[in-house]
């Protein structure tokens, strides 16, 4: 699983295609087994007593996984989620953005999973996990 | 599981919690297992190629879920999601609403668990799946 | 979505391939969209207390999604799970076989994909609810 | 989350309570963050083709998942399992034993949350990854 896009590159093929979230996320690294990826809480993340809404965590982890196979496979734009499972296991309180490590646990020719931890910056309970997969089409 | 909110009712609720998303969602019926919730799909929901997103079928989801629990506990605002998994079949075209149609399973003390599956709006394969669990806190 | 091997074929297939559990299983029907399959509840499925065990469950949603499956594409040995999520709602009492009512949401070309509902015989309280994947190879 | 339970007292306990498994499964390591258990495979847990049997892979993760909760709060015997997903990634071969790396993330007053890696004996490509979710009764 070689690295083939980093941060910048893969913020920019998100500008490119997700052109109205692409503000909320930001690359921390591209990591050995996966990619650590930053949203950046704005007011439209939140719920009614500030917490960070589900869809809001939703999305962190399906980017996150969105962003970890294309950093090892290359802009392919056909891919997509086909399952999620999540957990919800604490309130993440507004005021600091969220932080979500990826790794990937298998990258096969047409099928990815992986799995990650969400937490608050500067916390270490996490917040959320999640499990995803995803479908790579056949190249031609 | 008597139903003590009807639509407008949800509606209503959800316009006060969740200002932002309340303008997407519509209650098109509280059902005698659940409920039947459209999103109105617009241009924020769509992902390049004109599919709906990930994280706004999850939302829809999420929200029939909330929804389903309070139309028969009543506004209970400290319900949260506690899981969520959800299986992405089919790709939905740009151009027609979601149809949400939710069965709650269980609705115990302090937990409520529901399914649902999603279809496009004039047709009959569903575009996802999901189960949902949800917390109710212990009454004052 | 034809129906390609009903109930008899179905338990012989079994009864071939996985003999163990041969036995633990009936074909109830095989239904417009998908089976009904009967757990006979032994004491091997039993936990202390005289519910049934979670893997039992499992096991019981697996082999539904597996027959399922083979009774739309035919004998196909190299079909593998791919993924599942239960939830567990009741405690089933023992005494009672468990009925699992499975519908096939997608039958693709590489992945299937059924949800099902889960019930003691002579209630309707569902006890587990599941959603299965699974992975069919591509036919030489 | 202090340890108060070791291996050898787990292991007791689930001779007592799940005599039908309780040699099924050996504990390696009560671990900082949870528990490494091992699967002791046998000719019943086999697939034809000498794989791993899905229900046989369920179960080691929802039995870890047990232990490393008792590992925590002690023997309580009414904690249920409450919901599970799982992908299945790899084929396991027979002839090797099955581990399973449990992490607990959450372990509240009514609901623990925990995720695992299940590794072949030898090998560091996953087989399965699991999250559970435990209920804990209220305490008299």
């Amino acid at each position: 699983m070689d690295i083939v896009m980093q941060g910048a590159d893969l913020e920019s093929l998100i500008a490119e295609v997700f052109p109205q979230v692409a503000n909320d996320f930001r690359v921390e690294a591209v990591t050995e087994d996966g990619i650590r990826l930053r949203l950046r809480v704005a007011e439209k993340h939140l719920r009614p007593g500030g917490t960070v809404s589900g869809p809001s965590i939703f999305a962190l982890a399906d980017c996150a996984m969105y962003m970890a196979v294309m950093s090892r496979i290359g802009p392919e734009a056909l891919t997509v989620t086909t399952s999620c499972s999540i957990d919800f296991m604490r309130k993440p309180k507004a005021g600091r953005d969220l932080l979500c490590d990826l790794r990937l646990l298998k990258l096969g020719r047409s099928l990815a999973v992986g799995d990650c931890l969400i937490t608050r910056e500067g916390g270490s309970a996490p917040v959320a996990r999640a499990a995803l997969t995803y479908s790579i089409p056949p190249s031609g």
